[in-house]
């Protein structure tokens, strides 16, 4: 066990975010090398490690810039890819399990993990419960886009497969709260995604939901653009997109896709022939430039939204740098006190949609 | 008028394709420069181009390769994009309108037209009739894709916002008869798109239509791959997939900003230095050749199934090239015979989702 008494005591003065070693695609390995990346640019920064003390510590003992700032928490197990969420709000022995306890009991600031995307929610749901007013937690997710900022946010990406117009409102006001603490936008812009702008399509929950956050606006101090579609997720449209679950994880994964596509095509491209050789070389820095605009890795973090408590999920195949940016994204949320202002604004909207005399108050 | 009875007469041998001159963003003259491309590279083609006649005349008249090969039908009216469906299916006097019913009657094999989608897909609807057995009529479009053809087929990509476990049996159907037609695949992969690829996840209609699609594969002739994700539009895993109408429109959008978002940045790389400038300069053709793998406008073109008669929607910005794209698909599909063999199809397998046991028949 390495630094305990330095990390968990808040004297410190370190933002503590507690990390699930486990469940990764490439193994703990990654993970280690991905929080000792953090550690290195933000000496304001301790974790929490969770899985078998044997193997991390072996792993941490190898990063020098980690010497007193990892408690090691052992957990023998791991949830798998595979492994069925009701099975796994079960088990207190998993990695999983034991960083959520460390968020649940205050010794850590927020949650990173790589694990099985479903398990982690429900798990999240079970042992950090929802706040006041939401019924659906959502995951949102970052999106490269033409917005000064160079991301926009989309919510649901996947916790749910339905959302009816409540569930809808009540993502624009997590969203727009995460636009404001993660990516200091004082009044982000709110779109509702469908698939036409004019007011009278899609269907029905959506055009309730058009009104109700149209409503809401100006108490919950963002803009509405009313409907945007699918090509403007990456547009300088709305900072934050709000659609269902299972509409969002549909277009996340298109998105990916399209980009893998391209990306993969590009590679063949530059590898045709030696002028186009040449050129790749010639052409390096700027490619670089773009690559790190769109890398997915740099991107990497769907956060949990509607839970008491800052969790992030990683991807599953994120490797040093995906960790890395996956625990800034945690330790920025937990130092802005998102989690507790986000609560107090669904709190404060949950009147609403019930009573539409009380959208001035 | 030009050469009506070269066109309009059967004995010419040629195929007659019906375009709708109207209703594109660029207006007739992209259109006309469209059907000329087409009749340069296809000599077994001809047309009945709709919309005002002395406009179009002239346009016709500097192309001489579209000497005697376009008959033109005077149409007044043009159905705008802001245009309500429900209005455009009342006016006999537009150029759309005028395209559909020469299809109607038998002069032309098939049309084109780049006008407002909703008016379009109500207008077919209402004029040419649904084929027996199909409730939602779809649209099908091209994906570029990993797959061997280049391109993988989508359907519904947005006639309709909602689809039961039948109507995704039917695009399934439907879709592996245009897989088979219009890129000679004889036998297609179908898949059907969820948020994951285990059998149990997912909304109540997409476990259902899984069973029905899965029964039908053998009879109606294609491969169930099952469910399949957002990533795998773009991949070598299933030819056609399968979707209701909303989802279809922002997988679409969302594919198509993504790669535009890709392609801007990517233009910016190259301009960005000296050095950039000159590696773009000799990767010329092989970026080219990229470009025309997932260029839109030679994708170009939303089959609408389902209805007797192949209408194919061009998008609203076609250019020159991506008409003729659109003319090139209704004309390949025109000579298949494929309205027909698609009806026969959807006709044979309509009595299957009521009744299990006939599946071996």
């Amino acid at each position: 066990m390495t630094g305990l008494a330095q990390t968990a005591n808040p004297g410190s003065g370190r933002t503590v975010i507690s990390v699930d070693a486990m469940g990764g695609d490439r193994g703990p390995a990654a993970v280690v090398a991905g929080i000792s990346h953090s550690a290195k640019i933000n000496p304001d920064i301790a974790f929490i490690l969770h899985g078998p003390a044997d193997e991390l510590a072996k792993l941490v003992a190898r990063k020098r810039i980690l010497d007193g700032r990892v408690e090691i928490r052992d957990a023998s197990d791991v949830v798998s890819m595979e492994d069925k969420p009701r099975e796994v709000i079960r088990s207190k022995t998993t990695s999983m399990w034991s960083a959520l306890e460390s968020l649940r009991s205050g010794e850590a600031a927020g949650v990173v993990s790589c694990g099985n995307t479903g398990a982690l929610m429900m798990l999240s749901v079970v042992r950090l419960r929802k706040i006041l007013g939401v019924d659906r937690p959502a995951i949102a997710v970052l999106w490269p886009s033409r917005a000064p900022q160079g991301f926009n946010i989309m919510l649901d990406a996947g916790a749910d497969i339905s959302a009816d117009e409540h569930d809808l409102l009540q993502y624009a006001l997590m969203g727009a709260s995460y636009a404001r603490n993660g990516m200091d936008l004082e009044r982000p812009r709110v779109g509702l995604l469908n698939v036409g702008t004019e007011e009278h399509k899609g269907r029905t929950e959506l055009k309730l939901a058009h009104d109700l956050i149209a409503r809401n606006a100006k108490n919950a101090n963002y803009d509405f653009v009313g409907f945007v579609e699918g090509n403007d997720l990456p547009a300088d449209k709305a900072d934050v997109i709000v659609t269902d679950g299972f509409t969002g994880n549909v277009a996340l994964k298109t998105g990916e896709g399209t980009a893998g596509l391209i990306g993969s095509l590009l590679k063949e491209a530059f590898r045709f022939s030696p002028l186009s050789r040449l050129a790749a070389l010639l052409a390096y820095t700027s490619l670089n430039r773009l690559n790190k605009r769109i890398d997915p890795r740099r991107v990497n973090g769907g956060v949990f939204l509607g839970l008491n408590g800052t969790v992030v999920k990683s991807h599953g195949s994120s490797d040093a740098t995906g960790v890395s940016a996956a625990v800034k994204l945690a330790f920025k949320l937990a130092q802005s006190g998102f989690s507790e202002k986000l609560a107090a604004r669904v709190a404060s909207a949950v009147s609403l949609p019930q009573d539409a005399d009380s959208t001035n108050e």
